[in-house]
């Protein structure tokens, strides 16, 4: 690829890289929230700000904030922005792609002399993956006071989350108050993380809804009989039965999740048996399913169809299947349709091929969409790899990706005062 | 039921209780080889075998032997017998039930005062259960010169098997020279550890063989992908693939062990996913499967038909199952045809019903059948239901059993040189 970009694709490879080499020795590419590393590598993040002639700030929830003052602040706040922190041994771009493309937005706003109206802020949100206090998207959630008050008391390390809050330079006492009622828009690109767009050779997926995560756990009976000894008719094998179960939750996932313009996964991951013994037959099965739908529709579909395949389980096999617990259940989260249009255009402003798709996986998005007009992009990663060190994205497609930021960006300039007045005449949040 | 037997039920029940009281405080019913409690046990049951009038030893396998001496000794030894040690918390009968039906044929003899031409001993062999040295069937083994030389070198609880076969009174340097050329035919009594009789209403099982028991891993290798983002059709996810594979073993087994007249159960009992996480694709299951043939063919077109079935799923989830590999892999044992005529006609002889049928469990038998024509049967146990305290049989089925035994016995007696010398004749083992 040999585009001419409005952007500089070195640049972006250059800090992309220099995050890389911040990274725990034999553990690529680890730079967990509330680490030194982590610490390192924003220093190193904040410095690239300034360079840019950003206005660097830590705001109470702790995120890192590039501002490049516009013409008339009273429009509000255009937002871009994701998190380098990492997970353990994974992260090369997860996160920092969409932290540097957003800078480089910045940048190249700057290189051309561009002036904006709104104000412009790049933002490293704090402790987007799951850090070691067991919680996520710590940053977003405090920016946008929807961080619970519970999890300050969590402790991990020898801290509090509250203490290390404070310790990254924010302001953990005032998180229940803060609100961000200036961001007129909000745009995120992150790598896709699954392979769909290298598998259709796509540049760009514009994300129309981060998927609604809900975890579900069923327990299964059976009898522990002599593995020898009783027939094969007469058992209550619990392994049979969630077995079973297993292959038709993928049936009937792959149904709501194919052919069909919307993204629908369920996922078996967590499996135990008991007693586990070599001559016994299985008495019991825990099993956790973890189900991902873009439309809330899909999700109770599968929910009542859940329950409804229990009880057949149940009589098919013989066994005890008890009701479906539901764990946690997350609502899924549109794209604002007026950036999804933008969006669009910006790529193909740019000679970026794109596609509609949902995001499998939760991402900062999710929490500033509830309080601001906010969508994102997916640009292609390696046979959908990550959170693993061989995850890895074309640097060509993050800097197309910036490029697609830097033309919505604008066009959110231009676009969103009067999108906002339609807004406020016709729609109701 | 009120039958008018031969043998005395109130002395079996009376025994019966009292080693049932000789267990572990709190772990009923508990009396693991090698262990003080199982030495009350013995000296219990030796004493009931002197009072019968036997002459009891230790021999070199440390089996208690009780014997009662025959007219004409050089026609051999008939043997009856089973164990009196238990698993953990289970056991009241499994083993029990056998040795004192054996003892009570000899008391029934000696009220009766009737000779036998051959010699009879009554054994309580050592550790037919796992016992803390891992192995099973340490005295039918060790009687017999079957013992791997290896498995005296095995250590639990700060001793060698060595050193405690010794302590239980054997001799453990001189097993491998072990042989019993003298056993004329050998008898063991057990519950049947299944359903089959109670849900028939059958006083008595005729066992036809010992199951052969074949242990076979199966590895299945899929891929670890992000269970949000990758689509349901671009999945290589291993515990769907091996829930395909335990429900065609189920199906396999099944067609294999019903509606026929022969024995086979296929189990997967241990199975374990990787990574087992919530919001991964699972990468791997390891599964093991034990399998029970009645018939070696059966065995062998079980073994061929899962080679086959690792590669057709292979094919039909995009996952790797490596071939399966043979753990362990032993022959069925058949029960010798001219006992189980005789043991026919003596159920006959005292009215009890009965019928044909294998083992799916492991005995003692087996290793006697190896050196000796033997031969077994069940008698009905409630729900099936073995290894645990909950573990029931009707003492009036015992002694019914026990009956059985008697004119089993007798029979031997009268025919057993008979059918040796025709045996001679025709017949090559």
């Amino acid at each position: 690829m040999s585009r001419n970009l409005p952007v500089d694709a070195d640049r972006i490879a250059e800090d992309i890289d220099a995050l890389a080499a911040i990274t725990e020795e034999g553990h690529p590419y680890t730079r967990r929230a509330f680490s030194p590393l982590f610490l390192k590598g924003r220093a190193y993040i904040e410095a690239r700000m300034k360079a840019a002639g950003l206005e660097t700030r830590i705001d109470a929830g702790g995120n890192l904030i590039g501002l490049r003052r516009g013409r008339n602040p009273a429009l509000g706040t255009i937002m871009l922005g994701s998190h380098s922190d990492t997970v353990p041994n994974g992260g090369r771009f997860d996160g920092v792609a969409g932290v540097i493309a957003a800078l480089e937005v910045a940048r190249a706003l700057e290189d051309q002399g561009t002036a904006l109206n709104h104000n412009l802020e790049i933002v490293d949100f704090l402790a987007e993956e799951v850090s070691p206090f067991g919680v996520s998207c710590v940053g977003s959630r405090g920016m946008t006071g929807q961080l619970p008050d519970a999890w300050l008391g969590r402790t991990a390390e020898g801290r509090t989350l509250h203490q290390a809050i404070i310790d990254m330079g924010g302001n953990a006492g005032v998180l229940a108050r803060q609100s961000r009622p200036d961001i007129a828009g909000f745009l995120e690109l992150h790598i896709e993380q699954g392979p769909i767009l290298e598998m259709e050779g796509r540049d760009i997926g514009v994300v129309t809804a981060i998927a609604g995560i809900t975890r579900i756990e069923v327990t299964i009976e059976g009898r522990a009989d002599h593995a020898g000894t009783t027939p094969m008719t007469g058992r209550a094998d619990a392994l049979v039965a969630a077995s079973q179960l297993v292959l038709d939750i993928r049936q009937a996932a792959t149904s709501l999740g194919t052919g069909r313009a919307t993204h629908f996964t369920a996922t078996v991951g967590e499996f135990r048996i008991e007693p586990n013994a070599a001559n016994v037959v299985p008495s019991k099965v825990v099993l956790l399913i973890d189900a991902r739908a873009e439309l809330r529709d899909d999700m109770l579909t599968f929910m009542r169809w859940l329950d409804e395949t229990a009880k057949r389980i149940s009589d098919d096999y013989g066994v005890s299947v008890l009701p479906p617990v539901t764990i946690s259940d997350n609502q899924p989260t549109p794209g604002h349709p007026d950036l999804l249009t933008i969006l669009d255009r910006a790529a193909d402003s740019v000679g970026a091929s794109h596609r509609r798709m949902a995001s499998g996986a939760g991402h900062d998005t999710a929490w500033i969409a509830k309080v601001a007009p906010a969508a994102m992009i997916f640009v292609p990663c390696k046979d959908g790899r990550s959170h693993s060190a061989d995850e890895w994205a074309e640097n060509d497609d993050i800097a197309l990706g910036a490029a697609v930021l830097l033309r919505a960006t604008l066009a959110m300039d231009e676009l969103l005062p009067t999108l906002q007045e339609n807004r406020n005449g016709t729609h109701t949040r």
